[in-house]
């Protein structure tokens, strides 16, 4: 059926913003005159062109008359760039199929005003595969936090480090290579302050030195902001994170008040994020709250088996990545992905979906999601 | 390729005795005369005719002058049936094409006494194919020990019990099913005594009550032995294991000497095997030599995580089962699949290989294979 294969084409078009358009969906478009394709487009990064503009700039014909394919309902609103639909209607368009509803109130009813402007609309068509473009923008838009992926990397059983504590390394190249796409694809990472007193790890994107995911090979990975969760202000002045806080946009949040620290701390170029307390520990859904004003829509939580086992209990977490190494650690004290209490019986713990296994080098990546406890999120 | 078509139709065959043919090999012949398969057959049980024999018994032609595949070089010893040899040279066959050789000394030198007898031979046609039917078999002659398969079942997390020891459930009905298909297919299974102190489980195959494999449907599932770790003799009388010792044959191994406790187990129907001490537990080793004697040739280990640990350890694991629910428990304090001290350092690790992964219910089946430490041995 060529409709469904226009509208696959504008879910891939979409897909090559991947990593680029935060905090806005990805989105694409196609336009169709006589069956054939005489232009098509996408949103290529946050700031440019809408899909719908980069479609009709492409041309090749004149688009009067013609039918749009776009994954998500053209916006109707004055946003970093001009309303969708004044575009829609200035070139003559006559039909516009539409995959995704825009859950976004303030650019939503962008389908009603084509409508009353005699233009035909076709609404929800294959909406499932257009709405899992953009998992990450609809869970922002609706509950105003970012949507969180938990990654960790283990054994086949279950460890995530030995029992000395190595973890260099559980996986091999290809894997940890890996990492390095998804961490260009969220706003964010955080960690423990833990993981930084144990690893002094960059945390930053090297995706570089491997694969170059997006529309511009040449131009540098997209750094994430690096958020550490350190309630006491422990970090160290001289851990890497500090010391490259001037290249990377850097957030440490905390509870406990330290002037000296947090002004020594700032004076480096951290943003320091004093947040609720919870029984001497950050209020981990006010944090939440926090990141999405500042619109980081996306976090990667690599965090260690404490702030892994928090964030799971406040119901934070959206998606899980399980690199699983075919290797096994043993040890009763060998470290595990989610520790601190845990869930008291099995029917307890956090029933995760839609398990997807990808081979990458010699290990295993084991996709999930968390389905939401709210059903009425779009997420 | 027909010759290829007339071998693989063969393993087929072969695969039909899964779990009923231990301690013999699995074996499948197709008979082939003038461009059609005249007779085919395959190694029911132990103690009932050879595949070869079978595929003769039901030739549609006379097979004077066919060819025969066969999986396994055929055995030209009297065993608990006479030799193959003989009733292929009876039979006028003019050429067998044989996969696997025959790893046993006391059976080998078919193809030699077929050549001797101016019957044309090919040796390993397909030959991994047909070595991949019959690893347990080949592990087994060639070490003397039983073929070991750890299996465990985990949360994505690497759980196999919450923090309150709750286990039931972390996978679902089809993975719990699937279980005892494994159970039909290995020779015992093994337990430590702490699982029979904290579950008293049955350890028997419950297929009857899933699925059925194998060549008689309506027969009961052959039940494993069950072997018991067990090195104070600590196994109380009355666990459900003893109480159906009469019904199912159950093994106690153990190093401290109780003549007493010893005596009411045997009275019961149990062996009761003492083995050699390793610092006051099982020596391993010994008692996989103990088991290989008593023609057990292949084990289902179904530990804690403190005897998984030791047999690794030991270098007595041959293949990994390891069912993942998806679901997340964490807890510090929660039980993991390997536990024991634990290997120093991701280097120095079991390194597995061939990960296998089918999604069974809602959970996942994955299986690897531990490599022989030692590249000569065909297992």
């Amino acid at each position: 059926m060529p409709e469904e294969q226009y509208m696959r084409r504008a879910i891939r078009l979409a897909g090559l913003g991947l990593g680029w358009t935060s905090p806005n969906p990805m989105v694409g478009a196609v336009i169709v005159k006589d069956g054939r394709i005489i232009g098509e487009g996408w949103h290529r990064r946050c700031g440019e062109p809408h899909a719908e503009r980069n479609a009709l700039a492409c041309c090749t014909k004149d688009p009067a008359g013609a039918v749009m394919y776009v994954t998500l309902e053209p916006c109707c609103h004055q946003g970093r760039t001009p309303p969708c639909t004044d575009a829609i209607l200035e070139n003559g368009i006559a039909h516009v199929v539409i995959g995704s509803q825009d859950p976004n109130p303030k650019a939503a009813g962008g389908a009603e005003v084509l409508r009353r402007n005699g233009i035909t609309v076709t609404e929800q068509f294959l909406q499932n595969e257009c709405d899992a473009l953009n998992e990450v923008f609809f869970h922002y838009i609706t509950a105003g936090r970012p949507y969180v992926a938990m990654k960790y990397a283990m054994t086949a059983d279950g460890k995530t480090a030995s029992c000395t504590g190595a973890s260099k390394w559980i996986t091999g190249p290809d894997a940890r290579a890996h990492v390095h796409t998804l961490r260009h694809r969220y706003t964010g990472i955080m960690a423990g302050i833990g993981t930084v007193l144990s690893d002094d790890p960059l945390l930053n994107c090297r995706i570089s030195e491997y694969r170059q995911e997006g529309p511009c090979p040449a131009a540098k990975p997209r750094q994430p902001v690096r958020i550490i969760c350190d309630s006491h202000l422990r970090i160290p002045l001289d851990s890497r994170i500090c010391r490259t806080a001037g290249q990377y946009r850097t957030i440490v949040a905390h509870t406990h008040k330290d002037p000296q620290k947090q002004a020594a701390l700032e004076a480096m170029g951290i943003t320091v994020l004093e947040t609720a307390d919870a029984e001497g520990r950050i209020h981990l859904p006010s944090l939440m709250d926090a990141l999405g004003r500042m619109e980081i829509d996306s976090i990667l939580l690599e965090g260690g088996g404490t702030l892994n086992e928090a964030m799971l209990q406040a119901g934070l977490v959206q998606k899980v990545y399980t690199y699983m190494a075919p290797l096994l650690l043993g040890g009763k004290d060998a470290k595990t992905p989610v520790e601190g209490l845990g869930f008291p019986a099995p029917g307890d713990g956090i029933r995760l979906t839609s398990p997807a296994v990808t081979p990458i080098g010699d290990d295993l990546l084991i996709e999930f999601n968390v389905p939401s406890p709210h059903p009425e999120s779009r997420a």
